[in-house]
């Protein structure tokens, strides 16, 4: 392991995360995954990272090669390198899908926002960003590892397996507005954004009930992760 | 002008626009304050552009040098140099408050949701994050130009001079959990939001009301710009 890592690619069947505090949450939330932590010389603090992966049987390496040879945009002084591993969504709980999200830093965003409100399975209709990029990684704050992910080849494909969701498809002329007390009572629901720069197409509209964020006229739209954690707590509240 | 153009530096009087379309957005808000746009030869409908530039009477340069010279990550094709401008926030509007804010994206998506929510006043304690950077500007999506904004140096210095705004301080142990009509109903109110790593400290317990966002415990807090979009939403219902 210690002389394979190299720049993540998204082929790989394992990833990384990258710096100390998502490392951690790695280590906390799964150490089953971990292969491996790196850690640089100039980490400031390395017992507790040390104690960490010893108290969870993770082998570790202080070296800087491996800083290098990844070529980071961000100096980070730790990563923790996991085998990728399936995930699957269950059908008694509520989901958000996202459909062709592009971006890593909206994607892991908004798997942190989902995280912090209690929405554990997210739906992702393909071609999309990669959900195992350690950007999306990082965006998440390391939440990746509390959430339960799916991916589909289409929306089709996606309401067949969840015939029984309650489907919502935020547009920017859905036909009713965002208010609190919107999710129904007795049913899991789904809530279905689109990609940040075409957003949902007008067959959307009939799937289910379209859904519009009111805002001004001086933009084009708001930013997809602030789209979604709108729409869900709203569907919280 | 054309000769001078370097890479952005926070001292610089002038800053510009990465981009077509947040390009575009300055030359039909402020195209008062547009010094000259650059077109890259690989910028494939010129065209438009070039039309936009001469009905605002704006000198432009098609070349590749510049581009060069300011050494961007992303690839940009058109750039709008402008004249950085004085601000100043009124005081019959409701505003939001940004103490210390970090990160450029942040601070850019910020201004993109309020300008979308109707909240056209910014404060922002110092030190913060360059409201003049491109990238900054980038992630507002050029809605900085339809956004009055004003530095303080410290909160007191702002409550000095927005004494009858109600004050709410956002804090993960805020006293009033954030709910839809929230708001008061006859007075301004100032949101008030802290830095991204180390939110607000104890002290804006005692400026106003202090609401939270109620969250899981598995996350540390929210992303900056999503906890500011959910409260003026609130307060906006």
């Amino acid at each position: 392991m210690k002389n394979i890592i190299k720049q993540y690619k998204k082929e790989f069947d394992y990833s990384y995360t990258s710096g100390a505090s998502v490392t951690i949450e790695l280590l906390k939330t799964r150490p089953d995954l971990v292969e491996h932590v790196f850690i640089h010389s100039s980490f400031n603090q390395p017992e507790h990272m040390i104690i960490l992966c010893n108290r969870n049987g993770v082998a570790y390496t202080v070296s800087d090669a491996v800083f290098r040879r990844i070529n980071q945009k961000e100096n980070t002084y730790i990563l923790g390198v996991f085998k990728k591993y399936p995930s699957t969504i269950v059908s008694d709980t509520s989901h958000v899908v996202l459909v062709n999200p592009a971006d890593m830093g909206n994607l892991g965003t908004i798997i942190r926002t989902l995280t912090g409100f209690n929405i554990h399975d997210l739906a992702i209709i393909t071609p999309a960003a990669d959900i195992w990029n350690p950007k999306t990684i990082r965006a998440s704050m390391g939440s990746l590892f509390h959430m339960r992910f799916q991916h589909f080849e289409s929306i089709y494909d996606y309401i067949d397996s969840f015939s029984c969701h309650e489907k919502y498809s935020f547009m920017l002329d859905g036909d009713l507005e965002l208010y609190s007390g919107i999710a129904p009572k007795h049913q899991p629901y789904s809530l279905v954004f689109g990609n940040e720069a075409t957003g949902l197409d007008e067959s959307f509209k009939s799937i289910g009930t379209s859904v519009k964020i009111p805002q001004s006229i001086l933009i084009d739209s708001l930013n997809l992760s602030v789209a979604v954690a709108l729409g869900v707590y709203l569907f919280k509240m």
